[in-house]
């Protein structure tokens, strides 16, 4: 935690660099040029300038005043941090708090200059603002320096960890056909270019891995694929001579990260043609192709091709879930003792849950922070402990465990709410509402063309009975040893139009969360597979990839169809028979209780 | 039917006039300058220049060819009835036809002129048409004269059926009430005058009706709503005494047809602010409006509040479905004895159900052509029999019958698979899934917010699982003695963003169509009530307004859950309820009979 005078001090230095450049405002995001979850700290710059440590929000920062603009979930932690800092707190989506631009609007002069880095603000972002800041009587100055440079004295470097090759006994597609297929793509929108910066999209394509950020093996870099030749921006130090030798391989050049932009400015010397960038691009990247390129806007094409994941993809998922698996039920079947022994608590039991998956061969690490919420911290949705808020668990209530792991033949997401003592009858109703939801979508069959958004309410409507919803999304795509939340398909209550496909992976994971009580969450990541082809076309239907038992002492088994009820005890049948083999004795005995079919 | 030479002479009129002109073309719609569903012979030109009689084509006459392009329903007629005419079939959506534009693009020159009716297209038609021509190198002509009216020397006049009140004791809420929440709503887009253009928005808002149109109970006309005043367009032949003066006590003037055109050209005189039209409206309309009037294009907000049933309007529909469930039960009863005993067809059967709904007092004719399909022609989704194509009813098989009534209480919309005599199995297998679909639909609970797309699967959901899917809408809006499709809500695959809101009026219709072995559809009119609010905040439910039994001979009850179970017997316990009174003791035994709960 930064002292109040320090957070004083660099809003000062920021005031300087914004007055030397003649801007009344400067507007700081939380993103950066990548547009990913998790933003490495080089680039938390909104964090730095204010203090607050929270996922999401906006700094504004005039010549005399200052705001941060965040959502509920922050609104405590804020207030805290911000005190003293002379940043005010705007509170996000309330009816009374004004907009940044409207703000802006408010205590500026008519023609006053807003800056904001381009780099580290998506197009459709910078777009917004424009529009509005015009609204308002203001100007928007997008620009391509980073003003942080000058004043940010101490300030992390770029991420710097060596890359590695994810071999195609993983992969399944060499990089040089992944290249062919997105050169072949964008042709058929006339493009014979395309720079790509999610990185997610850049390490598929690549066929390589990092560890820049936060649980996604990712590394920072744009990757420009042309007729002419393919060109890596990337720090050259994090590349390793067996990968520049691979690279060299499939025809990648290797220039370093801040290249692009010269590149671009000298784009129509080298490249002949139209050069496609992606709408989520950032704002820079936009304006510089835009100005130097014949350039058209379309969405990526490596997003769905990534989505869809090959046979070998496919395998190595099972692989990943049999370790997942077999490191869930050895902490299962811990969890169940130690609790009742005493001692254990939110945060020391994720501690365990590392440890059985870090045993597994190729574990590469979480694919997101664990949330174990226990009793009504369940009920918060983004919840995650901290020393803070830690809380003992006691053999009573639920806890519910939403984790998951990196491992080299893919990534897992799972969650289990796990009954560590007596319930009460809402409690088990309102779990087993939950889980007739997550095994209505398990279970559907549905034709070509069907999108999530016609999905959604088969995990909702045995819950709607009984006037009870969650706000989140049913389920989403995982990459494979990837990030674990990724599109373009997604299963939600708003419209989601790419049709499912098979080869996608999905996430079913209803809930219900009463505040103040408890939450509940039942999560399995499917895989989508044909089912059958028929006089009305072709039909698909999920296999679940997930394999841990779905604890049965919260079901009340007579709100179960018989047909649930099948399909709760063939599901838990195929998780004996693939883990049994990869377990000892007494993990196998506890495993066959767990799993034995209910009966009515 | 019209001889050969007569169609080639009346083509060739056209073609004089469109030289005449400087034209090359001119393409020749089935609309109407009002968009709906039924076309007046009037602007029946595309059948009297073609001698085609289908419901859906669009003909292109050139100085020297001609082609219709139509889609798959009507191939073999149209090739019938084009024979020897000149005029070339082309087969719509498949693809090696080329569109009109591309055709056209193909045997005109570059800078040729095709012309369109501007009053006949719709803007968004017109848009689409002048973008592509422009794409193949022509030019669109939208014209605002009639070129028909030169030539076409018997052509039917405007239709002149009188207007008539329909009283608040059906509407529940007065003409001038409405007026004003369209002139507040409106307000909201900083609008002071719309032009409302769709016949039944125009009957809702002013309450009145009239027969200009086949089975729906709307007059031709315009209305204009502004600050300054309020304007019916309509031929004042049409205006009865007590009609006139029933609208000057609403303080609308009334101006004939065509003078909508010359008050737009002189709308500044008279009026200040910004008119609101639909994108809906037609092209003449459109040009006339933004030429001459600051305007805003806006859907136009009748179709919401018109969708939105008051309370008098919800009770109609429930008066108006006792009277068509007693003549349902009364047909139904005849039918199981006629059939047997011979000389029934498709269309004499229809005859006879029509007798019993014209008993029924405030009976105003039928709310859309009956589809009554005995076996394998139920299975063509828009069959309609013909004396050609009508077949014998025998006592085997199932007959799909689809109909709905006007009564001055509300518009009814029904299906009924009925079953004749001894079925396959596969016949009560896939009966038995729509059944489900149905009762699923039926039976749903739901948030407010959610629109129709996100629980189309609910009908479905029974049938993907074998393999079976259904083509068409699962449900649509019903006008309150109006038309018998509305929206602006839909129950379909595609998405249908307008949320569901108590009041709202949806069929729930599901079916199953084997080419050539059978059809299947279950259909119900339901409304949206309210459910329960919780802390989840509000739910909605539906409650079936149609009153007739389901046919349960077809039935597997082994294939239907428990609360499927329940939730049929319930349904026809409350048919029995609701229409016992109305029906003498032969017939209350009977619908007693085939009410009676099934049981495992």
């Amino acid at each position: 935690m930064k002292t109040r005078t320090e957070i004083q001090e660099r809003i000062s230095a920021l005031r300087q660099a914004m007055s030397a450049r003649g801007l009344a405002a400067f507007i700081v995001p939380s993103t950066d040029p990548h547009s990913g979850e998790y933003v490495p700290e080089h680039w938390e710059t909104r964090k730095w300038i204010s203090g607050f440590t929270g996922s999401a929000g906006t700094v504004v920062i005039t010549l005399k005043d200052a705001g941060l603009w965040t959502d509920s979930r922050y609104f405590i932690q804020a207030e805290e941090q911000l005190e003293g800092t002379g940043i005010r707190l705007f509170k996000d989506r309330l009816p009374e708090t004004p907009s940044i631009t409207e703000w802006l609007g408010s205590v500026l002069q008519k023609e006053d200059k807003v800056g904001i880095d381009g780099w580290v603000n998506a197009h459709q972002e910078a777009e917004t603002l424009h529009r509005e800041l015009t609204q308002n009587g203001l100007t928007l100055v997008t620009m391509t320096e980073d003003i942080f440079t000058s004043f940010w004295e101490d300030r992390p470097n770029l991420p710097q960890a060596p890359v590695f090759i994810l071999d195609e006994a993983y992969t399944g597609a060499s990089c040089t056909e992944k290249i062919n297929r997105i050169k072949d793509t964008i042709a058929r929108n006339g493009a014979s270019a395309i720079i790509l910066s999610a990185l997610d999209e850049i390490a598929w394509t690549l066929n390589l891995r990092g560890n820049d950020v936060h649980c996604n093996p990712v590394f920072i870099s744009y990757l420009l694929i042309s007729k002419e030749g393919y060109t890596l921006y990337i720090l050259e130090e994090k590349i390793t001579d067996e990968v520049r030798s691979y690279l060299k391989g499939h025809q990648v050049e290797v220039k370093t990260y801040s290249a692009l932009a010269e590149d671009l400015r000298t784009f129509k010397e080298k490249h002949q043609g139209i050069l496609q960038i992606s709408p989520l691009a950032n704002e820079a990247l936009y304006n510089l192709s835009f100005r130097y390129a014949d350039t058209i806007v379309a969405p990526s094409p490596v997003a769905l091709m990534k989505a869809v994941k090959n046979e070998t993809e496919q395998d190595g998922f099972r692989k990943a879930m049999e370790k997942d698996g077999v490191a869930l039920v050895k902490f299962l079947r811990w969890l169940k003792k130690a609790v009742p022994a005493g001692g254990e608590t939110e945060l020391s039991i994720d501690k365990k849950l590392y440890e059985y998956r870090a045993e597994q061969t190729g574990f590469k690490g979480i694919s997101f922070d664990t949330i174990a919420g226990y009793k009504e911290h369940a009920a918060i949705v983004h919840y995650e402990a901290t020393p803070e808020t830690d809380v003992p668990l006691k053999p009573e209530g639920m806890l519910l465990l939403d984790s998951g792991a990196q491992y080299l033949n893919g990534t897992t997401d799972i969650t289990r709410t796990i009954v560590l003592g007596p319930l009460t009858e809402e409690e088990k109703t309102d779990y087993t509402l939950v889980l007739k939801g997550h095994l209505q979508l398990q279970n559907a069959h549905f034709p070509a063309g069907t999108c999530g958004t016609q999905l959604d309410v088969l995990a909702r409507i045995a819950m709607w009975k009984s006037g009870i919803n969650y706000l989140h999304g049913t389920g989403h795509g995982i990459g494979h040893f990837l990030c674990v939340h990724e599109g373009p398909h997604q299963v939600r209550m708003n419209h989601m139009p790419t049709p499912l496909e098979p080869g996608m992976i999905l996430t079913d994971e209803p809930g219900i969360y009463k505040a103040g009580r408890h939450g509940i969450r039942i999560e399995n990541t499917l895989l989508i597979i044909p089912d059958q082809e028929t006089e009305f076309g072709k039909f698909y239907q999920f296999e679940p990839l997930t394999l841990c038992p779905i604890d049965k002492e919260a079901i009340i088994i007579d709100m179960l169809t018989d047909e649930e009820l099948t399909w709760l005890n063939n599901y838990h049948e195929s998780v004996y028979n693939r883990l049994n083999p990869l377990l000892n004795a007494e993990e196998q005995a506890w495993l066959k209780e767990v799993t034995s079919p209910l009966k009515r």
